[in-house]
């Protein structure tokens, strides 16, 4: 048995981790979209984030989905992960539209690469289910687009928003670790699956190599 | 021209009243559907609900496609809307789980029966795409189960409930009262379309006795 496989070509338990904090990330991504959308400044802006919101229910419906095939109740898959992410989100409640965007975009971003690349290491069709999940929903163009808008009409707002920025990769690393050092069997998946320990320092230098393409996408200072 | 003909067989100025209050109902049904959700005892209720919000949102973009079709800006559409709707939700905040779903079912059922009236005095493809966005999305069967059942274990919510749900009909009067007199073309609408005030006083019974339905439903004192 390892931490993919049950020994007898069912999931294991790291795939049913997985699955399970992908599946609560989407129900908070619902939220926080659905939070946000309220701080638009314009009815336009307002529905692009509720149909954005939308988008993340239907990923979340087929993670479920996928973990009731496995015989698993859902909302038990979920439950070791509801702690962290509730207190990532707590502690990085945007105040305005931007830092909600920058958010969305920078914290969203991060977490997705961080994802796709343990994805890489499950079996189909987890890895296929879940690489699909964690496809655009369109947010990245209408936040870059909005950010920079905001930045080139307020060059204030670039320091503001780049230490926001800061904030949210900060409270993002203290909660992966406490969900690491929690769950043995999400953290024996990524040591094997990137091989060793240099295996895990390079990934964690890909994830900050895309992180600072996002933020100078966004015309922010990494 | 016509309330509901532009003379030349676009649609006229109450159909568009029409098309553009129901996509901002249905914008602020995602909202506050969403924010409902937060309210949930279970992670599935919460899905439940997000998974409604996320049909409510579907439903206000087909309305906006087809304003866009008729050549109109949909936000111009919605504006003279915004404020009733908002007073009413604002004025109509839940505070509670049972609170929200008692809301969405009777002053959501509500709203749809009298749209649902006034859809058939108007044209195909308007009417059809009406009647269309104002199906059920499941929410009648969910709300009345929970709500049941938290009767039946604590009988004193029924008097409580019902409050709330007389005071909810008594802001969505005030409210739509408030529309009927600044929209002189959806109000000639409803006349010409009734026959007569007579015509007006049977829709008003109709709408009655089906919110006495739905509260019985509930297990609710009308």
């Amino acid at each position: 048995m390892s931490s993919v496989d049950a020994g007898d070509g069912t999931a294991g338990p790291a795939v049913v981790d997985l699955l399970g904090v992908l599946a609560y990330a989407e129900l908070t991504a619902f939220d926080r979209l659905a939070e946000d959308a309220r701080l638009a400044p314009t009815l336009a802006g307002r529905a692009a984030l509720a149909r954005m919101a939308a988008a993340e229910i239907g990923h979340h419906q087929r993670l479920c989905d996928r973990l009731g095939e496995l015989g698993l109740d859902p909302a038990a898959a979920m439950a070791p992960f509801t702690g962290p992410l509730d207190a990532f989100h707590d502690g990085t409640r945007a105040s305005t539209w931007l830092e909600g965007l920058v958010k969305a975009y920078v914290g969203d971003g991060l977490a997705r690469d961080f994802y796709r690349e343990v994805a890489a290491f499950l079996p189909d069709p987890d890895r296929g289910l879940v690489l699909d999940v964690l496809a655009e929903t369109g947010y990245a163009d209408f936040a870059v687009r909005e950010v920079r808008a905001a930045i080139a009409a307020d060059r204030r707002l670039s320091g503001r928003l780049a230490l926001w920025a800061r904030r949210l990769v900060g409270e993002a690393l203290t909660q992966s670790q406490a969900v690491i050092a929690d769950r043995d069997d999400l953290a024996d998946l990524l040591i094997t699956g990137t091989g060793d320990l240099n295996g895990v320092a390079d990934l964690l230098q890909r994830l900050m190599d895309a992180h600072g393409d996002r933020m100078r996408a966004l015309g922010l200072n990494p």
